[in-house]
């Protein structure tokens, strides 16, 4: 969902201390940026940043980096960050699309995917979904180890599911009725918790070839 | 579903000829049985037989094969294939925990299970499950290149997602809500029509790794 622009948005990507800036020089180099070697989860498309806000107040000991591409959205989401008090998390305004450079090969330990754009209605968009194979490839490449998803979109999971096995990524704690299956600690996204009553939750983790073969 | 054993049963087993007996000198040559080379597609726990009787009158050009436990059910199958005018099906008295003894590798060219037990009430029931990595294990063994897998059971269908991305299945065709995904020529098994008003159908088909290696 794309917002209008707003001015004070502007002032917020501009002061805001949790918003890494593309001309920043750890733009490309997160693991200096943080500078104590913890690991770094990486959120793509963290909305008004609900999941991660609340994700980096839960889990002690990780870094967060979220991405969104509308900037409006983002600067809600830093100014959230900010007024409920957030762990380490700081937010980065980019397009998935461009390819995720700023991330450096090896430096992002999990990769959360919550409700992204199901790209649903027309098939030559399937590509544009970001479990789509040449994504997953992009991720593999990152030596991201591992990805943790939820969606309410059905035909989405089901595409996620094949192309997951497409690329010899193994897949465990499927639930495709998330809010009824009784995971504990499940932390809802703003959009999870409005439409969750229309239809279950679908979730999966999955971890590359290279890695599921290691464990 | 056991069932009590009824006396027409025995001699339905007895006289039919659409039944395999474990006496017969063809078990374990199911291909020399059908003697044409044809493909011989085997489904694993048929109950009433409604599935695999429609299915061989709409699939020309292949042999049927269809396992059930009870005998009385067996019966029950076998007699209405006769009086529906199924097309090339035999049925097999066989609990499949006894391995799939009469049949060779390289015999079966696909498995159909449909709304089989899903073992759930226990935790150290799931391997009993058709799709337990044990069974995988065992079809692939036998070399069958295709399995076509139909279920009500959430938790059945989450579990052999998982066991079949362990065991490096190429899973394709999935569907979360079979009936509402406008998948033409469904055929329905007797549970299937029952209870499918009570949530969704789950669906999917998949090819072992080596199959999937060579496509």
């Amino acid at each position: 969902m794309r917002t209008r622009k707003k001015k004070w948005a502007a002032g917020e990507l501009e002061n805001n201390p949790r918003i890494l800036r593309n001309e920043s020089e750890y733009f490309g180099r997160l693991g200096e940026y943080f500078g104590d070697g913890l690991p770094i989860y990486l959120e793509l498309g963290c909305g008004k940043g609900r999941f991660i806000i609340e994700t980096s107040r839960q889990i002690e000991g990780v870094h967060f980096v979220a991405v969104e591409r509308d900037e409006t959205i983002l600067a809600t989401a830093a100014r959230r960050a900010e007024e409920k008090g957030a762990g380490s998390v700081v937010f980065v305004l980019a397009d998935v699309s461009d390819g995720l450079d700023f991330v450096k090969a090896g430096e992002i330990s999990r990769l959360y995917i919550n409700f992204c754009d199901p790209w649903s209605r027309k098939k030559k968009w399937a590509k544009r979904r970001l479990t789509h194979d040449t994504y997953l490839e992009l991720y593999e490449k990152l030596q991201i180890p591992e990805l943790f998803f939820k969606t309410d979109n059905r035909v989405l999971f089901e595409a996620s599911l094949e192309s997951l096995s497409r690329r010899g990524w193994l897949v465990k704690n499927i639930s495709l009725d998330l809010h009824n299956s009784g995971m504990e600690n499940n932390i809802m996204t703003e959009y999870e918790e409005k439409f969750s009553a229309f239809g279950p939750i679908y979730r999966l983790e999955a971890q590359p070839q290279a890695v599921a073969h290691i464990l």
